[in-house]
Formats: structure tokens, sequence, C-alpha cells
């Protein structure tokens, strides 16, 4: 039995915990998830139906981790040997820009998507204020790093990564130069290809 | 000088990260940003402008951490002393539902306030699908456990916790008896008590 059951569909944010897998060089299987019929054993795992979620099947038993983000973060950890982790000095960069990503900038795109805006005297309840000052925020910091956490791949470009890529290919987020070289080195990422290929792939299949 | 800057507002998502740093035990210098006239040294640490966000003077040099939530991770870190961390078999735990809270129970509270929530089609799109199944999922977790990771207190606690009292203040979360109960054994934490008389005596004197 592979270490991870993938609860998944390859038109949904599955996409970024498959790169995440693959990144972490996880034995997974995969169950491909309608959005009718969901099988008795996801809904056990997680009531809400939402994928992506994963099982680990831990020695002492099984363990579910639903929302993107936190499987990104899970997988990090249970892979030390994969170099994922941030080192002591980037832990601040890891933790507040995966945050960030997984709060204003899904806010942000979601409530741009969905064609719902903040007043501007409704900005401090929102707590991603604005679209604008998102993106400002995401674009500066990129400006000047190559990685979320300086010279260094971890998987907190995974799921910043995955945002932003998705952001503009939804064209939501603007194409703006840094955005875009952060995205292409994203990715020329070994494991986002191999991701990417079977989602690609599964899509394709579905549309037959 | 003390090992963090902490810029807040008494109003604000900033009583979570007052109740974490108070939790860890970390020695903190407190600088009240208001709504206008922010500080330069503020801004120069995050130019979005948003409390809370904190400076940690490392010996190598200033981090700078927002998000509360992400806050918390990396206070956890930071002080491993203070038993706020999750043990391996509570790591899905931990970072499932810190991210369930900021991303799930957080748009589902502030697009209620808002008064804007997606009709049924868009609720694929909308990543916590509806404000119903997010608080039923929430109200089942915490019908079986004492705490986020099961019988013991972790830093995933306080940014849950928080989210809870705050909905169920705000009227925003209904009063189901597995939340309530909830929310008052956060409550009755040394460090919750600690850290709520402060942001509440600073309230009181912004309305003299």
């Amino acid at each position: 039995m592979a270490d991870y059951t993938f609860y998944t569909n390859p038109m949904s944010r599955g996409q970024i915990v498959r790169w995440a897998l693959h990144e972490a060089g996880a034995g997974y299987e995969q169950v491909l998830v309608d959005w009718k019929d969901k099988p008795q054993a996801f809904l056990a795992a997680n009531p809400m139906g939402k994928v992506p979620t994963i099982v680990h099947h831990a020695e002492e038993g099984d363990r579910v981790v639903t929302e993107a983000a936190a499987i990104c973060l899970y997988l990090a950890e249970m892979h030390p040997e994969a170099g994922l982790l941030p080192n002591d000095a980037e832990t601040a960069d890891y933790y507040r820009w995966t945050l960030f990503a997984a709060g204003p900038i899904e806010q942000s795109i979601t409530s741009r998507a969905l064609k719902f805006e903040p007043r501007p005297e409704q900005e401090m309840l929102a707590g991603w204020g604005s679209f604008e000052r998102t993106i400002d925020a995401i674009d500066a910091k990129l400006e000047g790093a190559v990685w979320i956490c300086g010279e260094r791949f971890t998987m907190a470009d995974v799921y910043v990564g995955s945002s932003i890529d998705w952001g503009m290919t939804f064209g939501i987020i603007p194409p703006r130069p840094a955005l875009v070289a952060y995205a292409e080195r994203c990715q020329s990422r070994p494991a986002y290809k191999a991701a990417k290929a079977i989602d690609g792939k599964l899509i394709e299949e579905m549309k037959k």
C-alpha cells in the first residue's frame, strides 16, 4: 500500500498537492473524485467532501489532511530528506508568504472571480484589504528574491508558486515581469512538469 | 531591546498575536498603529501597512512576519520550550485546522459580514464552499476533541480558538455547544486572560 491516498480531481486545487507530492518524493495512490457520487471512504475522511484531501497511512494510524496549503506544509515535515523545509533563518518568510497566499492572494482572486470586492470602508474588515495592494506586495517580494526563502526552493514555493501560476492562467493576476519570471522558474521544476503532465492527461481524458 | 517588535492595534487581529506572544513567553515591545499616520519603521517592515506585524530581532538580522496565522506558527517554532509545537502524530491536525481557520472559517465570516456569499454554482470556485458546511466541519471536529491536536493545547488552538471566539463575539458564528465549550476552554488559559486584559484596557483608553 502506498504511504498516501490522494483524493483529487484534475481540475481543482489538487494540482497544487500533486506537485507537492512529487517534490516530496512521496508514494501515493490516487483516487479521482467526481463532483457527484463521492466515494464513501472519502466522505468519511473529509465530511466536507472537498478535494484535495490526503490520508497518510502512518504506522500508528491514518491521518487526514485537508486544505492545500496545510498539505504542503505537512508533506515538507514528513519528508525532511527532500530538503523542502526552511532552516531557522528562512522560517519567517516560509510561513509569512505561504499564509499570504492562502489568505490575501486566495481571497483577492476569489473575490474578483466572483465579482465581489470590498468597498473602501470595508477593507479593514476584509483581511486582504484590496486586490491591488495584495498584488503589489507579492510583486515587490518577488522583484527581490529568486525563491520565497531566498536562494533556495522550499515547499513555500509550491504553494505560492501555484497561486500565482493559477491566478495568471485564470487571467486575474496581471502578468507583471517579476511574477511571470517566478512562475517560469516554478514551471521549470521537474516535479512540476511531472505533476502537470498527469493532470493534463486526466483533463484530456475527461473531455473525450 | 526586546526580542520582538509587535505592531498592533487593540481592535484588530493583533489580539490573536498578543495571545500567541504570551503563550510563547516571548518578550516584546508594542507599537500601537493607528489607521492613519502609520509609523515609517512599520511601513518599511510591511508596505501593506497591515497589523498585526512582528519584527523578530534575531542575531543575524531582523525578520518580518505578517499574517496572524503565520505569526502563530512562527512563534511556536522559535519557542520550542513553550511546548506549543505538535509532535509527529499531531502534525496533521495542527496544520489542517490552522489552515482551515485561516481559509474557510476566515472567508466564511468575512463574506457573511460583508453580506456577500457565493451562489450554489459558485461554491466550487470559493474554497470555503458554504458558511454552513464550514461551521458544520469545525463543530464536528470539536465535538470529539478537547483541543485541536487532541488532549494537549498547541499553537493551533491560539489561532483556531481566536477565530471561533471572534466569530461568536461578532454574532456570526452560531453558539453551538461544542464551539462555546471550546471557546471557554481557550478563555481559561492564563495567557489568553493576560493578553485580553492588555487589549481591553487599551480599547477603554481609546474610548476616552
